[in-house]
């Protein structure tokens, strides 16, 4: 195994394709643009390993075995590849792997991306295949998809809390404000409180405006070791902080279905990694998948008491300007969620607001970004703390 | 990051349910007997970490998300947990993350496990999920199922060396002599040539005795750094090479598709990590899910001269007590290829054989094993080299 100062990793590359329906793009055309285009941002020939998050290539596109095939199709053929799967957040699996492996020694640049097809499916397999995200015989088995269980769990957030619907639209208000700046972003469109109330209804109480769309897309990162970063003068953002944690896959199991365990777990565990606390967080890319979920992480990660989540979207603390900026650059809601993907894009996201090249969408002076991933209604959570070197 | 001794890892557990067709058991019963099992073994309270391997759990059980799910279903909620996918060597994938992860430091104790339920499927719903392995444009969308391209390679290398399927024999009644005493095995019987020769064709050349079975298995190894295996008095077995190599997924793209590259590159790289030569080597647990993967993985391996390895088989080179032990307690053919399992079949039986546990199946003084765990028709090729301590 190859010696290496393993000890710092940069991210030193990003590759981003815009998030939308393309219809003219296959799964493998997808990824490889991605890939291609971060180890072209990183300068260097090719990555010696590649992790590559995707959940529904089995269902949708009949392929599995991607890590081997699209290394193969970028130019690449003959690294190390596997694909990382944890659901909603394979994206964030795939990036720890890499990290992991930067971390071992065993690699000097490694690519972490995920990718997504969704779109292309008749008959609700889609929203059949995120079933797969829940537990098969607890909760898909009797119907419930994932906008039912966030439905379930809004509504009961709803009456613990004594809140309303329009509420929660400044969590979808927001993501959308955000998403204009994004060039990458489906959905570059800022929407009012009343678009917000009046969308057609998904799963009572949750509404269209409250759900992440279905997206095709693929994102990939480049990791090095200090040593290597130095050496192709690409320092600049650095992962401090690095961290899983898993809950139960059914929601009937947990101990308190608003409280979200893993996500406490595992946003301690990577701010104490990296010797922050969340005064010192510039911004959080929530997994905004649903508006109830960028609720429970925002309490749960401690950005907010219990039940004044809302309160603090309301005055205006989870925008840019803000306390806590979420979602900057239009999260889940607005940038969109092809879910194998989207952990992958909250990191060249995150790249990009510490290097303060995130134009319309700049939280001014950022210098520490918690990006947060989750899988199913929670049950695995990756954490990741970058920061500007 | 806790710090630990990571630079030479231990597998200080093993646990393995009989392959079969287990009509009673899902895929989550089977998983998280192989968990328990195994952690019971280690003497530990709980990993702090679990990498699964599986390939067919979204199509043939509606379940993705394993990871987490198994984790919880086992006693050991909360765990960092995350699914491992590159087709039939999932299972050394999940292996191979498994062994960064204690290299990295981030963790001390870490399961690698496999998983695969694959009998309780109909209208050939596991041989169209297998094809996913296989690139789903270039080959299994003309009707290119595995044994249509093993039967593609088999016919070549007939033709190229001059063979007849006779001479394939010896590979089969090797894997089923060795099944013979290994109470995990699927299929715990010796075949004779005739058998071999009288068998039902299923992609003419290959026969029914060429190809591995479907079943359902799940496995799994505890890895711990040296600390750990010294604290808990189960040093014994150490992983001294891990390499992972890839080529293109469809045949059609090769240089040669006689000669597997990502098996030379793969096996060069894990000896060379551990200091170690083809001469060394007590045992090669091959990838046998067919009798002519068997054939090239020697041949690529430096194991045997191109088209000399059925003269090999033919000498008794690779039975038991033969240069070169191969398949040593029933491989793929006989011990049968639940496929996401194998690869951590593959390591628990090195175990055994490196402990001198291996009873009936022992190759006698075995000191150095190689494993090697392989993706589609060579498309990811997995390596690993345990040694006794």
């Amino acid at each position: 195994m190859p010696q290496s100062n393993s000890s710092e990793v940069y991210i030193i590359g990003i590759g981003q394709v815009p998030v939308g329906e393309h219809w003219d793009q296959s799964l493998r055309d997808l990824a490889v643009r991605a890939l291609r285009s971060a180890v072209a941002d990183a300068g260097v020939e090719a990555p010696e390993a590649l992790y590559l998050g995707n959940m529904l290539g089995a269902l949708l596109s009949d392929q599995q075995h991607l890590g081997a095939l699209v290394a193969d199709w970028a130019g690449y053929r003959g690294i190390e590849a596997a694909t990382v799967e944890a659901a909603c957040c394979s994206g964030a699996s795939a990036l720890r792997q890499a990290y992991l492996a930067i971390r071992s020694g065993a690699h000097r640049v490694v690519v972490a991306m995920g990718a997504e097809k969704m779109t292309d499916s008749v008959n609700g397999a889609t929203t059949a295949g995120l079933a797969m995200a829940a537990d098969a015989e607890a909760e898909a088995a009797v119907g419930l998809s994932f906008p039912a269980i966030n439905a379930l769990l809004m509504r009961r957030y709803m009456h613990e809390f004594s809140l309303r619907r329009e509420d929660f639209a400044a969590f979808a208000m927001n993501s959308h404000a955000n998403a204009v700046g994004n060039p990458n972003a489906m959905f570059r469109k800022a929407i009012s409180e009343r678009a917000y109330l009046e969308a057609p209804a998904i799963a009572d109480p949750v509404g269209l405006m409250d759900s992440a769309p279905m997206a095709d897309g693929a994102a990939a990162v480049v990791l090095a070791d200090a040593e290597t970063a130095e050496r192709l003068g690409r320092r600049g953002v650095r992962i401090t902080g690095s961290a899983v944690a898993t809950d139960s896959l059914a929601l009937q199991e947990r101990r308190d279905m608003l409280y979200l365990d893993a996500v406490a777990a595992s946003t301690a565990r990577a701010l104490d990694m990296a010797g922050r606390t969340t005064d010192d967080v510039s911004f959080f890319e929530a997994h905004d998948a649903f508006t109830i979920m960028s609720i429970l992480s925002l309490e749960a990660a401690g950005f907010a008491s219990r039940g004044e989540a809302c309160r603090l979207a309301a005055e205006g603390e989870v925008s840019r300007t803000g306390r806590i900026p979420i979602c900057t650059m239009g999260g889940l809601k607005a940038r969109g969620h092809p879910v194998g993907a989207t952990g992958v894009y909250q990191a060249a996201e995150a790249v990009l607001q510490l290097k303060g090249q995130a134009g319309d969408c700049q939280v001014e002076g950022a210098r520490v970004g918690v990006i947060q991933n989750i899988g199913g209604s929670g049950a695995t959570v990756v954490t990741h703390v970058l920061e500007a070197d």
